[in-house]
C-alpha cells in the first residue's frame, strides 16, 4: 500500500442550493480527495492556509490517515470560494473567488514526499501542475484534474501537462471544449493521444466513463434520493480511484474499472451532505456495500454477484 | 415466438439538426416501433393514413416481418410532424404537428389480432390507450409510452391506463413532472406504485434504467461517434425492449434487464440515421455485436464476457 500526495487547494466555501445556504465551510480539492483517499492508503497533502484557517479544520484532515505536515501557513487570507447550483444541482454558479493566500504560491514538495508514488495533480494553473510535477522523483501513477478556465487560457501549458500524465479526468463539457468535438469517443481518443493512458469523463448524475487504448468502462452514478451539496464531487471521485490504485498496487484495465467504481462510490458520499461531512464520515463497510449495489445496478442476474469485500480483494467484483 | 401488436402513429416528418435538412420522411411511433420489433418476432401494426401516404412507404414495413393489413387508409392528409433539433441533439423543438386523418381516428383491432399477446401502445391519448386495451383479449405484456402534454391534460386517463399495463416507458424529465418530484428513484417507487411491474426511465444519450419491484437496471447508451437524428429512439427502443420479450417469453427481472439492452441496441440503430432507415438495414448480427459490446462496457473484466447469441440464448449474458 504505497503513499498518495495531492497538490491542491485547501479551502472554505460559501454554498448556496436552491434548499440551503452553508457559509465558510471545510472545502477545496485537496480536502475531498485527501479525505476520500485515506479510507485506502496513506495521504500526504501539500497545500497552503492562510491566517483565518481554523487549526480544528487541520485537525480534522490529521484524524484521518492524512499527513498535514506540508500545508503551509502564510499571512492573509484563505482562498474562499463562494457558489451556487441551481435546481437541477449540475454546474455550479461561481459567485466569488477569493484566492488569497493561494494567489501567488508555488507547491514545494518537501524531500519526504518527493518519492510518493501515486500523485494528484489537483484543479490549478496547469504550469504550476508541471513545476509540481518536475519536484517529484518516479511517481508510479500521476492523475490530472483540470477546468474550462485553463482550457481556454492555458491551453499549451495544458498539452504539456497532460503529455507527462497517467490518468487525467475532466468533465464531458469540458472534453469536448478541449478537443472541439461534440463527439465525446473522439474527444476521449484526442485527450488519450496526447500522451495519458486514462481518461475519466465525469458525467454528473449520470455517473463516469472510463477510457483506455483498450477500450471504455462505463460506470453509472450511485442512485441517490437525496443531493444535498455537489461540490467536491470530482476530488472525491479522485480520492476513490487513486486511492484504490494504491491500495490494491495494479493499474492495469481491471484495476482502473473497479478503481472507476471506487471513485464513484466516494462522490455519492461526497455529494449526499454540504461540504465534507459525507466523506469523513464514510466507513470501508459503507463503501463496500455501495461499491456491490453499482455492480448490481449493471449485472444481467442479481445472483451472479460475489459477496465479497472490494476493499480487501484485488480483484474484486 | 408470440405476435406482437403496436398501435400508434404512421407518418411523415421534416426534421431540422444543425447540420442537415430532411422532408417528408418515412416516421412515426408504431413504424419505428414495428421495424425494430420485427427483428426478434411478427409485428402487426393498428394506425391510419392519408390519401397521400405512398403504397411503397407500407411496403417498406411489408418487407419486415410486419403485418400492414390493420393499417385504414382515410381521405386526407397523413400525420405530419416537423421538429428541430438543437447542437445538443436532446430534446425535438416540435415546429408543427399537422395531425390530418390521425386527429379523429379510434384504433379499431381486427379480431384477428385481439389475441396478441404482446403489446406496445405507443404514446397517443390515454384515453384512446384504454380504449384500445379494452379491446385486447388478454395480453400477456403491455407496454405503454406517453409524453409531457398528457401528463399535463389528461393526468386522470393516464393514471386509468398506467394502472392496467406492465411496462411503462418515460424519460427522466416526464418522470419528474409526474411525480412532482426531482428524485428518479422516488418517481419510479411512485409510479409502480400506480400498477405498472416494469418502468423504464429514458435518459437520452446516457442509457435509461428499468425499475422493478425488486431493484434498478442501469443500461448505458451505445457509444455512438456520430448521432444523426434522434426522432424515434424511444419507440425503437420499445420495439427492441417488446421484440425480445416476445421472442424469449419470458418476463423476470432477468429477461427484462437484457431486453432492456436489446431496446438500447435498437435505440443506437435508430438515431444513427434519418427516419428509419437505421434500424431498416439493422440485421440480428449487427445487434448482437451492439448487445455484447454494451456487456463489455459495464464489465469489470473483458475476458469474463462469453461470446453468446443474444438473439438465440434466452439467458444470454
Amino acid at each position: 500500500m504505497s503513499a498518495i500526495l495531492v497538490v491542491g487547494s485547501v479551502a472554505y466555501d460559501d454554498v448556496q442550493t436552491p434548499f440551503e445556504r452553508k457559509h465558510r465551510v471545510l472545502g477545496g480539492a485537496a480536502c475531498y480527495f485527501s479525505i476520500a483517499a485515506s479510507l485506502y492508503a496513506p495521504v500526504k497533502v501539500v497545500g497552503v492556509v492562510g491566517e483565518d484557517f481554523a487549526s480544528s479544520d487541520i485537525d480534522r484532515l490529521g484524524r484521518k490517515d492524512i499527513d498535514t505536515s506540508a500545508i503551509e501557513h502564510r499571512p492573509g487570507p484563505s482562498f474562499h470560494w463562494s457558489g451556487r447550483y441551481d435546481y437541477e444541482l449540475s454546474g455550479a454558479e461561481s459567485l466569488s473567488t477569493e484566492l488569497g493566500v493561494f494567489a501567488d504560491w508555488r507547491p514545494q514538495v518537501p524531500d519526504r514526499f518527493v518519492g510518493s508514488e501515486y500523485v494528484f495533480l489537483a484543479n490549478i494553473d496547469p504550469e504550476i501542475q508541471l513545476e509540481t510535477l518536475e519536484q517529484m522523483r518516479r511517481p508510479a501513477i500521476v492523475m490530472l484534474d483540470t477546468m474550462n478556465f485553463w482550457i481556454d487560457h492555458k491551453r499549451d501549458a495544458l498539452e504539456r501537462v497532460l503529455a507527462k500524465v497517467d490518468v487525467v479526468s475532466i468533465n464531458e463539457a469540458e472534453a469536448r471544449q478541449l478537443c472541439h468535438t461534440f463527439s465525446i469517443i473522439r474527444a476521449a481518443r484526442e485527450i488519450l493521444a496526447l500522451g495519458p493512458r486514462a481518461l475519466l469523463v465525469k458525467r454528473g448524475e449520470h455517473g463516469a466513463t472510463l477510457f483506455t487504448r483498450d477500450g471504455a468502462f462505463w460506470a453509472p452514478a450511485y442512485p441517490l434520493e437525496k443531493i444535498q451539496d455537489p461540490t467536491g464531487a470530482g476530488d472525491a471521485f479522485a480520492g476513490g480511484l487513486i486511492g484504490y490504485l494504491a491500495r490494491c498496487g495494479q493499474a492495469d484495465d481491471g484495476a482502473l474499472r473497479r478503481a472507476t467504481i471506487h471513485g464513484i462510490v466516494c462522490a455519492s458520499f461526497a455529494v449526499e451532505t454540504f461540504s465534507v461531512d459525507g466523506i469523513e464520515a464514510m466507513t470501508r463497510e459503507a463503501a463496500a456495500e455501495r461499491y456491490r449495489a453499482l455492480r448490481a445496478l449493471v449485472a444481467l442476474e442479481a445472483k451472479a454477484l460475489r459477496d465479497e469485500d472490494p476493499f480487501e480483494a484485488a480483484a474484486a467484483g
